[in-house]
């Protein structure tokens, strides 16, 4: 057994992307933010549909059609393949812990 | 967009089970308990793989090698195909919340 909020360090210079799962079939990431926005140009391009959960923190996210989504504790969106996003700002007072399943 | 915590009656006479996504490769679920335990007799023997985090409340999950694992918030475990298990007790102060994706 583990813990998704084991293990984040107090100093988060870069996003910290870990897989907890990952089989053909689909992977499991945590996603450790603290102020970033990602990626640094351009967009997301996902081969693989997303479904995403913040579990701490919050984050924004835009889609190449201008919508934007803030996403606080709780909050889950899944994301299409091909859907070009970006997070376009995480929260600086707290870590913000993503949980991302791609299938 | 939708909140994991929303839509959670104050009355749970029985487990609450809900497909989020389900697709031929996986299924993301939410499970509210309040104080049951399940199944009602025996043990749940999957085809599936199950990853499973608790969001809320906590739950003490039993295998059948007589392990007894109790997970609060955060807290998660891959559980194999056929490894035989059963949820022994949750929260009866407050829903727990689960979530679990079977792949």
């Amino acid at each position: 057994m583990s813990n998704i909020f084991n293990n984040i360090p107090s100093d988060i210079p870069n996003e910290i992307f870990e897989d907890i799962i990952n089989t053909k079939k689909l992977r499991i990431e945590r996603i450790v933010s603290k102020g970033q926005s990602s990626p640094e140009t351009g967009w997301y391009d996902q081969e693989e549909n997303e479904w995403v959960i913040v579990l701490s923190g919050f984050g924004v996210i835009e889609f190449s059609n201008g919508n934007k989504i803030s996403l606080k504790q709780g909050d889950y969106l899944n994301i299409t393949a091909h859907e070009k996003h970006k997070v376009i700002a995480t929260s600086t007072d707290e870590p913000t812990v993503w949980l991302a399943i791609f299938y």
